[in-house]
């Protein structure tokens, strides 16, 4: 009816005031999509998110990914109308001020109801797809009971014009991700101006062609709005909803240019806008009645919450369900890493790290029931599909494997969305240089500190043949200077399960586990009831005499650390040998410990086949670094390594050079 | 006729015998590939591709790019047939061993006939989106006489399924590339297995929707391929042809499956091929008469290169299209910056290097009428549009400014493409942070040694309240770990010329510039003759008494290491700082000159907004580095630096504390 038109255009008229005060009063920001995509957020919040603002942790919410980040306002503005409690006017006032939870993009963790980080574009979608995996795979394992909700995306030109959304929408077709509804914010403007003037996509025949159903509406008709999200909820695909806004909507000079996107509109144009709104009230001021329908809105989902804890309290799998959410490893998760490190050092294997990974993986996938396994279209090589574990996809999505296809940024992404929706724990593999493809979504996974594991094979020019393009060279290095990323690099079976049990236990900060191609002799041969690996770097061949030289060495050069004491012992040159699987977790050792590791021998070498960058640390500014100081090659491995000059030869060489 | 047909797949089979005989050699490599698409080959080189194999360097020729890189033996085996002198028979036997030419991935440079380094999946689809844009501006330019050619690409499942591929097809969509020929090896496998395992697309419908002209053909009937690749030469649009193709052709037991794709066949199985191929010849023998086949598709284009040669020698723009395509830069360039450097020292400007940048393009872009600008949708925060500078569109080829729409991926690599192509000199701009996003381009950049110039504003938390997710803050050393990649940080005006000056300069190493998004103090305050950036790091502030300190800092922070200068000197510690523009630069100086600049001095202070990574070596495992070790914040400027301290009152303080 009309009446009930002018409710919800005056109550998405809130959303566009507070949003183009909070900007204006912080001098920054983008009041543009907040403004054009009002109308859509009102209808959606109002209608057909199913979340209770009291409860913003209930685990079968809806999920809401305001992927386009940067009209944070929006998702701010409903937050507080909601009644979400964290969202304060106060927040509001104090957008993107420094220590207030109303950041420039909504950060994850700053406020309830923010699901995820946003800003970089085309992120949110791809970590949507995640989500809705999650939703799907608990649903199959819980039932529809406890885990039955859909994942809602708002979408600009950005996000659709990354690359990753074609990754993102491929694998959300191809997987028949039907709980997953994006509303594309399609007001034809991005910040260089008309998207006209770099862009022709067909966007409803692209989503189409990717196995989605799709529909272009009005952006600002809440019957069309409502009527599209409608049909929606009982598709059988995902669902693409074009909404044709116009951005700005409502600033009478501005809008639909660029000139509204990123910002403020001036005091002038604000005062015009609240004009042409029929906006009467102050900065900062919601009446009433308006504020009376969205708390409304926030309390809709009460009874449906209070319901869902009713048969979750009479559900059998009550408590695996809560420990799922929760997080927690289960109980005997230590217990059985130590049975399985006791079982490794009766036989100590000779095995390349990627092959000791897949064996750790058949003992932790049993062990812990939210793993979800995948990898690149590398699953051969990245050992990551452990035995017994089934495919996910549309056919059972209560499988734990996903072939991610040739989608290494996607996978990332949607990895991060899972870890977000909980309940499940997600890792996956490609090689190492193409951590490259996927850094940003990495960076994310950092920056949100949750548990995403990146399984990297092909750790070095170890790969062999395969050349430059595929050997990292300068990856670790660019891995351990990302804040909150646990970089591991183990040298044998051993501390492949120890680096692993740290990576599963780490909840916060994301693990990259380095892993070779290539065969190594076993290192660590006695049971060790500790996590050695825990403290970042230790000892693990002492000097029988005084040490002279120590040698720091990770993953597969520790093997040529060890030969290269055995030839220094020899030349009457006593070493040690220190192997260094994780430089991030030892920095956080106490001094006394780190002092202790890196002693305090004259001679000084590290051993890594890559850039010598993070080893200073160690060995300090005038140490022997015996490793990569360009771009690979192109041949066999037992020519390479040589070839490099990284080999213990080559150590004894330079430590005699240095000695003489 | 049959005939015709007969000697066509015949001609085929030496791709394949040779691709399956020198991986089953090397133990190494992916026969699936070339045996599948050695068809396509065929008819392309025979009958399509404009080129003489005596002149690989025959600018006006058309490029082919293997996009599906690890298909290398193909493009190997096609060049040796075809008879590149490069590409000998020996070359052949040793695919994939140590210096020979005939690496794992076609590596660019290693021999005559590879047009780009391809392997990472995805990049060479998209490099050939920039040769294309190249040809097309080139044309506009220097007229049909002189450059008119296509641009052909041999892409895999893999390289469309990776997000970059939509980047690079929409782009090429948008503008219109209509001599950009994609043929596509639609075999349906990956690594995984079936395509299906992974994927559900409607490749065509994809392509369409972004503005190509779709086909889909039977990739092993000859006939089809040229009607598909005929009516390709007159499309109005890019083209795209889908060509079905078993992997594997003709291995008879494994073909069809993903065991040919990256494994040798086995000598039973490389038997077998022979049979059913009915290739009656030892390994790496060509028969004469096929031999002759391809030596004489290999002289196919000499009378049109020689007439071409013609009239370029009668072309009045013969000159400045030599210039153009050797590289070099105009004569009076030198001339040029210095003169602008003179300028700029009677009225040093006050302005973020951002607006330097632009100010410096104002002048280069006169002055060099190669360079070809553009940005990620980000031109009036990236200052990448100086004036006067035409957008290159579908209506104007003849433009120097890409609107490359929000695709960093996309453009990065098209830049390394036009770059590749010669005559044009590609620079673009993101924000930093969003290196992340081109990375894998950046790499290939480095990788293959090219110029290419990436402007990335916004380079700290110096932008303020978009807060962590758009302030870099590990980006510096992440970029500074990468081999053969100049990473630029000017502190003003004076600099930021320099810096662009040894970018175009830099004929086989790619350039990033980091720029600020705030106003910078000018530091540089008199004219000097002298590149003084070109040593990388050099004293900017001498100590007017003996110093006792000395500071080294980047960009932004110069002006904080100045402040610290003058409070120290006040607080009777004397100090010099040295402003370091490029660390890698700095590392080509001689000894002498970087024992001078780093001193000796006990008190040692870095400044960089960024993580301390590469400071220990100009300041020691025990100096004070003030910068950050944590991700950002949303904030103004104003607050964001005090509350990370980086102020010079924290540098004073670091010092007193460390002095007491």
């Amino acid at each position: 009816s009309d009446d009930e038109r002018l409710k919800l255009r005056t109550s998405a008229n809130a959303i566009r005031a507070l949003s183009m005060d909070a900007v204006q009063k912080a001098n920054s920001g983008h009041p543009g999509l907040p403004m054009g995509a009002a109308d859509i957020a009102t209808v959606l919040f109002s209608r057909f998110v199913k979340f209770d603002a009291a409860d913003p942790h209930w685990p079968d919410r809806d999920r809401f990914v305001l992927s386009a980040g940067h009209g944070s306002m929006l998702l701010y503005s409903v937050l507080f109308l909601l009644g979400y409690k964290d969202m304060t006017l106060d927040q509001i006032k104090n957008f993107r001020q420094l220590g207030s939870k109303t950041a420039g993009h909504p950060e994850y963790g700053h406020a309830e109801g923010i699901e995820t980080t946003t800003g970089p574009l085309g992120q949110g979608i791809a970590n949507a797809v995640g989500m809705a995996i999650a939703e799907r795979h608990l649903n199959a394992r819980f039932g529809g009971d406890l885990v039955n909700h859909k994942t809602y995306v708002l979408a600009g030109d950005g996000c659709l014009m990354e690359g990753i959304s074609q990754e993102a929408i491929t694998l959300a077709g191809h997987l028949k991700l039907n709980h997953l509804i994006v509303l594309w914010d399609d007001n034809g403007i991005s910040i260089d101006g008309k998207v006209t003037m770099s862009d022709s996509t067909d966007q409803l025949a692209r989503f189409a062609a990717s196995g989605w159903n799709t529909t272009l509406i009005d952006g600002h008709d809440a019957q069309a709005i409502a009527t599209a999200l409608e049909a929606a909820q009982s598709s059988d695909k995902p669902s693409l909803i074009a909404c044709k806004t116009i951005i700005g909507f409502g600033a009478p000079n501005k809008q639909g240019t660029a000139a509204t996107h990123g910002s403020p509109l001036g005091a002038d144009e604000v005062a015009a806008a609240r004009k042409t709104l029929g906006w009467d009230y102050p900065p900062f001021e919601v009446p009433a009645d308006i504020l009376a329908f969205w708390r409304a809105a926030g309390k809709r989902g009460r009874a449906e919450r209070e319901a869902w804890e009713k048969r979750l309290a009479a559900n059998s799998a009550k408590s695996e369900f809560k420990r799922a959410i929760s997080g927690a490893l289960p109980a005997n998760f230590d217990t059985v890493i130590a049975d399985y490190k006791k079982k490794l050092a009766k036989e100590p294997p000779a095995l390349a790290t990627r092959n000791s990974s897949q064996n750790a993986l058949d003992v932790i996938n049993v062990a812990v029931p939210e793993t979800i396994g995948g990898s690149a279209d590398l699953t051969g090589s990245n050992n990551t599909k452990s035995k017994d574990l089934k495919p996910l996809n549309a056919a059972d999505y209560g499988g734990r494997y996903v072939y991610y296809g040739i989608r290494e940024h996607g996978m990332a992404a949607a990895m991060n969305g899972m870890a977000l929706h909980g309940g499940v724990i997600p890792y996956g593999g490609t090689f190492l240089v193409f951590t490259d493809y996927c850094r940003p979504s990495i960076r994310l996974s950092a920056l949100m500190g949750i548990r995403v594991i990146y399984v990297m094979t092909h750790d070095s020019i170890g790969l062999g043949e395969d050349g430059p393009t595929h050997q990292p060279v300068e990856h670790l290095a660019a891995l351990r200077v990302m804040p909150n990323l646990h970089v591991f690099r183990p040298c044998d079976a051993v501390e492949t399960a120890e680096c692993w049990q740290l990576a599963l236990e780490s909840e916060k900060t994301p693990s990259v586990l380095a892993l070779t191609r290539q065969k190594l002799r076993p290192a660590r041969l006695t049971y060790s009831a500790k996590n050695l690996c825990a403290q970042g770097a230790y000892e693990i061949a002492p000097s029988a005499k005084k040490s002279k030289a120590v040698i720091f060495a990770s993953g597969s050069e520790v093997e040529i650390a060890l030969d290269a004491k055995a030839l220094l012992d020899k030349a009457g040159i006593p070493a040690r040998v220190v192997s260094v699987p994780s430089m991030d977790l030892f920095e956080k050792q106490s001094k006394a410990y780190k002092d202790k590791v890196l002693g305090t021998e004259k001679i000084r070498v590290g051993i890594e086949a890559a850039v010598r960058n993070n080893w200073d640390r160690f060995i300090g500014l005038d140490g022997i670094f015996v490793g990569m100081s360009s771009f690979g090659a192109s041949g066999p491995i037992e020519k390479l390594y040589p070839h490099f000059g990284i080999t213990a030869k080559h150590v004894l060489q330079a430590v005699k050079k240095k000695t003489r």
